[in-house]
């Protein structure tokens, strides 16, 4: 099948062998996938991953043991967890010691024709989510993530710092909680896709004081938690979804000082951000910077690691 | 009066003035006080504090407005909030911007005949408890926090890293949770205060995996965060009560993929300090290495900073 393979360096094939579903799997045939941050970094070295990358990616089911998926259009969860583990039991199975990760780590990804993934991850798209949308469930369910880990209420001050595809995802996310939110980037032009929601946006933090209930790091920069830690009040809370090979200097002693709390987060819920996107109360599409088709992948994924870049798509099959 | 101040370097003085009570404080002579790291870092330039060093304290109140209060022996809390501020109104008073800090920071400390505090600090103490032992409460008042801000019961699994005197603190205030507890130190000597108490002590982590609910780091040391993060499993609570000048490596990205929460930890409430001393189940006294008279105050100091050396107590006024 046709896919684009990190190898040591990213190739297009066409010859590479196509999955066949375990058991518990559904064969799904992918129609479109979503370029992230983290195939950006498996390809400087990121997880040590050799496979097909990519985990954002909506498909049809062609093959499935369980009644009813196939021939559905289907998003997936791309934690794979051992099931039986004590963490599994607990249901953390996203946190699964012995989990595969779709194109990640231990299984081949969506930039390609065919992928396997237990029946359990899949969730039936609504007719009306396009396929463009479809693809931004699974980074939307990261940014709902961040209310699964922290209370919000409309009377919470709220901080987004970072306007790229994540930070964007995530500010709408929160405004849905109607609390005070302020989102700081770096880009006008990024900036005024929330502006254009209504969202209160800013270029920086300079000239805000130590006033946010909650902070939430999207910068993916080295200094985005130091920026975090500027603006968050005493007792509050910052939560990281910045992950960085080098972090800069932050003052961990003033940290614990204020009593701040410090709280990682990676993958969420898909069932809110699927529902967010059929109401069409978040809006995607203007983070679309480009489609390519599969064959120029490799110049795809280029494209994407340029500034200013926001959500490269890969279209992939009819 | 006698005091021990740092001017740079520290020093017994018997000229020092005394303090004058404001409207809201009450004159408290001291019986006793313990030396801190805290002190032992003032000493060091941390806080850039000069004046009368000292925060661990019981004395007798000797002149005050509030009813009913002069003549009790009384310990006290350190933080003096402004009390007109947005923290302040939202019952953050310890986080107050403004606030002076008994000892630390814009007020004169405990380790003097004389300190003032607002009477809304202060404690009345129980009989029962003893002046050494109430040297303990301001502590163990800090290790009560860390109830305050993780929800304990006895199915947790709880690590308390360092066996110097706050993380025997904390190891005893947990293990009142019923909590399954293993406190991990570096000294045979200081873990046996433990050991004589029923907790589960060890030397070290080596052989623990990641499988603690909750761990505090009370090491004090610059690679306790480190440690800390090797033995909380996914999702867990790290609450952080060391602060250090130089932190080491630790890794960050690990804790966002595992979703730790990392939580500061300062001061905390004396009520529930005072309550165990007075029903005898937490034990302080073999944490008390020595006490010297105020006189040798300097060397008392010095004392403290040895390695193997617990609490040391200051005795000032009969």
């Amino acid at each position: 099948m046709r896919a684009l393979v990190f190898e040591g360096d990213l190739k297009y094939r066409t010859d590479y062998p196509a999955p066949a579903p375990l058991n518990d799997e559904a064969l799904v045939r992918v129609t479109a996938a979503g370029v992230c941050a983290t195939d950006l970094e498996i390809i400087k070295g990121y997880m040590g991953f050799k496979g097909v990358l990519g985990h954002e990616f909506v498909g049809v089911v062609e093959e499935c043991g369980e009644m009813g998926l196939t021939g559905r259009r289907v998003v997936g969860e791309i934690n794979i967890p051992c099931g039986t583990c004590r963490f599994c039991k607990y249901g953390l199975g996203n946190h699964c010691p012995g989990r595969g990760v779709l194109g990640i780590l231990n299984k081949d990804g969506a930039f390609a024709e065919y992928l396997t993934l237990p029946f359990s991850n899949l969730h039936v798209l609504p007719d009306s989510v396009t396929d463009e949308e479809a693809v931004f469930v699974e980074p939307l369910a990261a940014a709902f993530e961040v209310m699964e880990q922290a209370e919000l209420g409309p009377s919470d001050n709220v901080c987004v710092l970072g306007d790229g595809r994540l930070g964007i995802l995530v500010a709408q996310a929160l405004s849905l909680t109607k609390c005070r939110l302020v989102a700081a980037g770096r880009h006008r032009d990024k900036l005024s896709i929330l502006y254009n929601r209504g969202i209160n946006a800013r270029i920086g933090i300079d000239g805000l004081g130590r006033e946010f209930d909650l902070v939430v790091d999207c910068t993916g920069s080295p200094s985005g938690l130091a920026d975090a830690l500027k603006v968050v009040r005493p007792r509050g809370t910052v939560v990281l979804k910045t992950t960085v090979a080098d972090r800069g200097a932050f003052d961990l002693n003033q940290a614990v000082i204020d009593e701040i709390t410090v709280v990682g987060s990676r993958c969420g819920p898909f069932k809110p951000a699927i529902r967010a996107l059929e109401e069409r109360v978040i809006e995607v599409r203007p983070l679309v910077s480009k489609t390519f088709p599969i064959e120029d992948g490799v110049e795809a994924v280029r494209y994407a690691a340029q500034k200013g870049v926001l959500k490269v798509i890969l279209k992939i099959g009819g």
